[in-house]
C-alpha cells in the first residue's frame, strides 16, 4: 500500500483533481492519496518548492510525490522521476527540485521517456500517474526513463551576509494562510553568524530585537489576558524554521495580516543587524 | 482502522495540513483521515463548535476528532482529550467543548503532558498526532495525560426568553456557504417556549409567520415553475436543527445570500413574538 | 472495497460535507470516498455536468458518484439512480443527467423510494449515502426505487452550424481555474464540419487561425525563451477535447485569465468560420 501525494496549481472547483484520482484508483486501487495543495499559485514553482520542502518529511519513507505545477512538456521542461532522501518526485525538471532538496543529494535521476506511447496535454494524468503507480508497484526507475546525472538548478533567492559578518539581508518568500510574511533567513544561518549577539530584525518599517520560539510569548507573563495583544506584531522561528514576521492572532479576512498591515509582500527584503558588543546576559537561540 | 478527523483554521494552501496528513500515516498507515474543513475563521472558537458539533456525530463510534483551532499551549491554553459521546476529541483546552457538548458529560477528560517531551511551535503536528494515534491504537488516556474533573467553560450566547415566555431573543451564530444566516434559536426551545402558538419571527426588517421545514416548501404547490421563488427569502428549521433565515436558491457570488441580501451579520439579533390568540387550525411543527 | 466519489455545492467550510462522510464511514467502513469538488456555483447545473463528465470516467467501473446540487427533493426534483457506462451516479433528477451522457444509453434508471422511511431536509445525508452504500454492498437497484424508462432532458446549448455549412456557432459553458475559457465546441464537430479546410476562430474581438494541441506549441521554436510567450493568447483543443480560449501561463489572480483580459463570459459565443480555398498543405487535427 503506497502513498501518493498530490500539489498541484490546478484548483479545487475543476475536474483536473477528480480525474487525477480517478486515474490512480483505476491503476493502483489500494493507494492512499493525500492532496498536499492544490492551490499552489498557478506556475509559481517558488510556493510549491516551499510548501513541498515543508510538508514531505513529514511523510514514511517510500511515499511519492506528483507535482502538477507548469508540468507541460517541452524540450526545455523535461519531465523526471527523483529518489531523494527516500522519497520519490514525479515532476517536471523545471528547477524545483533544487529549490526543495538544496543539501541532498539525490540516489537516482530519471527522465521519463514514455512519452511515445503518451500523446496528452495533461502530463499529469496521461504520464505522472502512471509513472507514479509503475514505482508504487516496486517497479524500476529505469525501465520508465534513462537515467541521468543532473538536473535543472533554480538558485533560490538565498539572503546575503555582508563581508563584516555583522547584516544578513534577506527576503519574503512566502506569505500564509494568516497574512503571516516568511523569510528565507533559517534559524540555523541567524545562529551560525550572530554566533550570540544582540541584533536588530528590521522589516518594512518596523523593528525587532527578539525573535520568539512561540507566538504567544508575546504576551510575556499574561497569558491570562492574552486577547489585550491580539494584533501585536513579533519576529518568531516559525516551524519550519524560517524567520517569520507575524501579527499575534492575525486575521487577513478582517484586520489583516502581517503582509497587509505591515505592508510586507514576496520579495520584500528582511535585515538582521548585529551588534558586537554583546551583553553577557545574552544567549543563543537553541 | 480508526478515522481521524481533522478540523482546523489552517487553510489548504499552505505546508501544515499535508504535514499533519503524513505524520499521520507515519504513525498509523491503515488510518482513514477525514478534513472536516480547514477553513475555520483564524482562532474562530464559535464557528469551530457549530460546524463540530454538527458533523461528528454522523462518524462512527471511537472516531477521534484533532482540533487545531487556537492551539498553541499556554499556562491558560492546555491542551486535552476528552472521551465525549463515544468519540475523542484532542484539542486546546480554550472552551471549545462546552460549545460543542453542552448537554453531555465526558466521560473522562485528561490534560495532556507529554510536552516535556516534546518542544514545539506546530502542536498539532508534534502533540496531537501523536495523541490521536497513541488512542488510535488502544491506548489508556491516562498514559498520555493526568485525569482532571473539569475543562473550560465558555458561555454560548444562548437565546433569551422574556419572563411573559411570549419572546425568545436569540442572535446568528453562522452564514453558510449559500449566505444563509443561522440563529442559535432550536427547533426544541421553539417548540417548548411557543406550545402551538401564533408566532413572528423578525430578523432585520424583515417578518415571518412561517417555518418551513424544507426550502421549496417557499414555492406551495408550484413546484413545476419554482424558478420564479428564486430569491424568496423564507425561514427554516435546518438539518442541524436550528432556525435558519434563508434566500431560496441563493448565490453568494452572483445575487447574494440571506446575510448579504438583508444585511444581517454575525452576532445580529433574531426573535420570535409568540401571540395568545392561538388559531384551532394552528399546529406545533414536530 | 467501493469507491464513493462527492459532487457537491456546499463549499468546504461548513459542516455538510463532514457530516456526509461520517455517515458514509459509519454505513459502509470499507468506502474510499474522492471529492470530485464542492465547489460548484450553488445550483448550477451546467458546471456539475462539465465537471462530472470530464472526471468520471477516470474511476474504475463500479464507482458511485453522488451528487449535491439542487438535490432537494419536490414532485418536480425526484431523486434517482442510474447505471450509465457501468458506473452509478445517485443524483437529482434535474436534467443534469443529459447533460453528462448524451450520447450513451442507460442500463437501468429507478426513482428512489425510500422517503416514506426517511424524512430529511438534507438529503444528500439522509438519502444519498444511504442508497450509495447500498449499491456499494451489492444491492440490487429495484430495492431502493422502482424502474422507470427516462430521466429529465435538459437541452445543453449545443452549437450551430450553419446551412453552408462553413460556420460553427458556440459558447461559453465554462471558466478554469486559470481563467481558461472553454466552449461547447468539441474537436470530433470542428473536424467533421471543417474537413481539412483553413479556418478563423473569433472570440470577443479576437481572431485564432491555429488551434494547438497543447499550450506551449504558442512558443513555436523558442521554448527555451518560452516566458517571453507568458500572457499571449491562444486557442487550444483541451485534455478533455473542447476548443478553449487560453492565456499562455495565465494567473487570474495577478495579471488575469483569457475571461478577464478578453472579456469573454459563460455563455458569450465563440464561432468559427471555414474558408473553402482549402491550402493544400493544410492538414486536419486528429
Amino acid at each position: 500500500m503506497s502513498i501518493i501525494t498530490l500539489t498541484t496549481d490546478f484548483g479545487t472547483k475543476d475536474h483536473f483533481v477528480g480525474a487525477v484520482k480517478g486515474a490512480i484508483y483505476s491503476e493502483l486501487p489500494d493507494a492512499k492519496i493525500v492532496d498536499i495543495t492544490h492551490e499552489i499559485s498557478p506556475f509559481n514553482i517558488t510556493e510549491t518548492a516551499y510548501i513541498l520542502k515543508n510538508s514531505y518529511k513529514s511523510f514514511p519513507d517510500g511515499t511519492i510525490h506528483i507535482v502538477g505545477v507548469d508540468s507541460e512538456l517541452s524540450n526545455d521542461n523535461k519531465h523526471i522521476t527523483i529518489e531523494l532522501d527516500n522519497h520519490f518526485f514525479v515532476c517536471p525538471d523545471n528547477g524545483l527540485i533544487s529549490m526543495i532538496a538544496s543539501e541532498i543529494n539525490p540516489t537516482k535521476i530519471v527522465e521519463i521517456n514514455i512519452h511515445d506511447r503518451i500523446e496528452s496535454s495533461f502530463p499529469v494524468l496521461d504520464v505522472f500517474v502512471q509513472v507514479a503507480c509503475f514505482i508504487a508497484r516496486g517497479g524500476n526507475l529505469t525501465v520508465i526513463g534513462k537515467e541521468i546525472k543532473d538536473y535543472k538548478k533554480l538558485i533560490e533567492i538565498q539572503p546575503k551576509v555582508n563581508q563584516e559578518k555583522n547584516k544578513i539581508i534577506g527576503g519574503v518568500v512566502y506569505i500564509d494562510n494568516y497574512g503571516n510574511v516568511i523569510s528565507n533567513i533559517s534559524k540555523k544561518m541567524f545562529n551560525s553568524i550572530g554566533r550570540g549577539r544582540r541584533f536588530k530584525v528590521s522589516a518594512s518599517r518596523y523593528f525587532f530585537t527578539k525573535i520568539f520560539a512561540k507566538y504567544n510569548e508575546v504576551t510575556g507573563d499574561n497569558a491570562h489576558d492574552s486577547i489585550q495583544y491580539d494584533g501585536s506584531r513579533l519576529a518568531i522561528f516559525n516551524s519550519a524554521g524560517y524567520l517569520e514576521i507575524a501579527i499575534y492572532r492575525s486575521n487577513l479576512e478582517t484586520v489583516g495580516g502581517a503582509s497587509t498591515l505591515l505592508g510586507l509582500n514576496y520579495r520584500d527584503s528582511i535585515t538582521i543587524d548585529f551588534i558586537n558588543d554583546s551583553q553577557p546576559d545574552f544567549s543563543p537561540l537553541t
